[in-house]
């Protein structure tokens, strides 16, 4: 019996300090890794570790070739940013296991959490997913956005917190702003919204404004963008400081 | 100007390979360490570490002591389990400080993020919250049930999959009943579900069903519920293994 195995793999948003232990220690056993190029880069080159670096949108070949070098005996790290499981890598995986014979439903798979870029912005913002959120994909490239539309609404119908992944690209720059011209129709333009890109690396910013006057056109690949709930509120600070974003626990507080 | 600040810590959901460094750090630096008595229990003693746990439900307090302490020059961990950014501390530390005075805002509040316990059971099932994906808890000791109903429906609008927090507690074993008769009115009874009790820890254990087969009442509150979308589905394995749980990137997918 082989020891292959797969490791999907969260390195978390960028810095170290949030990458949790197992994930450093896959990274220290694996006999390959396979990832989206940026991904790959963060992770220290040694002897014994083969490197397989891909371009972005090609998850389902990186997950066959994950699966082809576990059979052979390999320990594949499989990396993503953030969380794996959380708009990322784990479901390639088994979207492709799911496509495979009886050998490839064998193979062992083991999915580490990480810290997700939602769980990033918020912690820099303060506690915008306080209460009851929802995360949204607004990636058109794999579902209709008939389906994008159907969940922006039912966000604002339930009064959400909503959480926006992969806001806008090159290839799709209009996306956040038809996302934002939805949910201006029925959430009070006063809602506090937050654009957090890079969070934890270097070129870190943020721009902390409302819905109605939100310029959608900052947000590109490496943006989280917050909206909030009715509740979500700023809490002012002294010495120009940016104000706490958060959301109560409680419904109908008062400041 | 005194060196006092809060670092609200994520202690993740149990072992230490899923904390951060940044965490660790953290506890190694403190002066007081304040949380929920299981949660404090984590943390080892050390000399310099004064320890102040409390009870449940008491997070107002907790979070006004520390401040009272960061005033005075400590250096103040407040501890949660999973990520003090959802459901959990870092709400309530805003709450407190909202309500203060001058004082209270100018204190120095880091909020130290950590992996989720919806983010665990996922790793564990498969990759259930691969796509679209909201959270909610079920306590309404803070808001209206009508709130809670509101928002399931809307979920269940959305299609989302959906991760339910606090399912149930001594003084209210019958919400998670109410939820799944609500669910079950809009949603179908083959829709996945999982319940992933003290995931990570010693007595971790899934139940995997469906909508229309759960038994609501092994949930209680240590346990995390995952309830699918219409795309969330099973991939069988060999060797009586469970079968992984997961939500496809794409809408429509076949399997």
């Amino acid at each position: 019996m082989s020891s292959g195995r797969i490791l999907v793999v969260g390195l978390g948003p960028g810095p170290e300090e949030w990458m949790t232990p197992e994930a450093l220690q896959a990274l220290e056993i694996a006999t390959d890794l396979i990832g989206y190029g940026p991904y790959v880069a963060r992770v220290p080159r040694r002897a014994g570790l083969t490197v397989h670096a891909s371009d972005n949108r090609v998850e389902r070949e990186r997950a066959r070739h994950a699966l082809e070098l576990a059979k052979k005996g390999c320990v594949v790290a499989v990396v993503s940013g953030g969380d794996p499981g959380i708009f990322a890598m784990a479901a390639a995986m088994f979207e492709v296991v799911e496509q495979g014979d009886v050998h490839d439903r064998n193979v062992d798979v083991h999915i580490l959490p990480g810290v997700s870029a939602m769980q990033a912005a918020a912690a820099r913002l303060g506690a915008p997913l306080g209460h009851d959120f929802c995360a949204i994909s607004l990636s058109d490239n794999l579902k209709p956005w008939d389906i994008v539309k159907r969940r922006l609404n039912a966000a604002a119908d339930g009064d959400f917190v909503i959480a926006l992944y992969n806001p806008a690209s090159k290839a799709r720059p209009d996306t956040i702003f038809e996302a934002f011209a939805l949910l201006r129709q029925s959430k009070s333009h006063d809602t506090p919204v937050a654009f957090a890109r890079a969070i934890g690396r270097p070129e870190e910013f943020i721009v902390l404004t409302t819905l109605g006057a939100a310029d959608p056109s900052i947000a590109d690949m490496s943006t989280l963008v917050i909206v909030g709930s009715s509740e979500t509120r700023l809490v002012g600070r002294q010495d120009g400081r940016r104000p706490w974003v958060y959301t109560p626990r409680s419904y109908g507080l008062k400041p």
